[in-house]
């Protein structure tokens, strides 16, 4: 575990998280908008279901940097969604996790602040692989940032779906050990 | 941070939590008792402003104690608040927190497996120090056990208010620093 993420530095995110999403509940409840909420009941179920998804790939390293991305504060707002509750295969976690961060490092510095910037990474285990879509949508100032980190990244077989101003699309395959 | 606690563990754990308080509000929705829900929210609210002034006492290593015990599965449940928001004290944080260790290792071995045992903590900052009451109700089966380890607990300054076979008080005070 990264030093500065002990469990009450954890836990006070999460808290801070979830009250967030019981706040929803209570504001539609008080609202009396009942079915709204329970919608958005259904939709934390939901989130959930795709955090313990992400748990059970048995990649720790890349789950850990997934979970506290937000918090870090990034100029961009992550979602993820894992597509299948596969077996978990023997896969190089580090090697993914190393890349992921500083593809979101590099990322940050290469959008506008302050703006709608969105990245969506979906996760679907294969037999042989796990194939990841990166998928960003926003405002990108400085391209240039990202074809170089592109260009520089040997350690992984990646292609390039879409590089535009506004949206970057990526799929990266990482095959099983 | 202890090794056997990493993110995704700490989170998949507090997940659990919440998911079955948030099972609580949806079941009270679902039969129509809206007033319930509130409270039922109202009182995960104060839970957790407990779990924040936990975390604000400035005591990781305890706060982290308190938060992971009943993830250990013991033969008692686990219940703590915290009186006020105070400032924090300057505290010997590993000295309560091992002594509280050992408390909790000596009372499962002293109390009958799968009881209603509970052990309610409350947490009351001062100004020259903090004052900790533990109140234990359950079944206590070796109560000579629990004898032993208070009769070698010498660093801390310990008042025995209550000891049977149902029921142990104790109260304990820490100097600040």
């Amino acid at each position: 575990m990264e030093k500065e993420w002990g469990i009450v530095e954890v836990l006070r995110h999460s808290r801070h998280d979830w009250l967030n999403k019981l706040q929803l509940i209570k504001g539609n409840i008080d609202l009396n908008r009942i079915d709204r909420a329970k919608e958005v009941i259904d939709e934390i179920v939901i989130e959930a279901q795709h955090e313990t998804k992400l748990t059970n790939l048995n990649m720790p390293m890349f789950a850990s940097l997934l979970f506290t991305s937000n918090w870090k504060n990034p100029f961009f707002r992550l979602e993820y969604e894992v597509l299948e509750d596969a077996e978990p295969l023997k896969m190089n976690d580090s090697v993914l996790t190393n890349w992921t961060s500083s593809f979101f490092s590099c990322l940050n510095k290469a959008i506008e602040a302050f703006q709608e910037n969105h990245l969506s990474i979906t996760i679907e285990p294969q037999s042989e692989g796990i194939r990841f879509f990166f998928d960003f949508s926003g405002i990108i100032i400085k391209s240039e940032l990202i074809e170089k980190f592109l260009g520089e990244s040997k350690s992984l077989e990646i292609e390039i779906k879409e590089f535009s101003e506004s949206e970057l699309a990526l799929e990266v395959f990482i095959p099983k050990l």
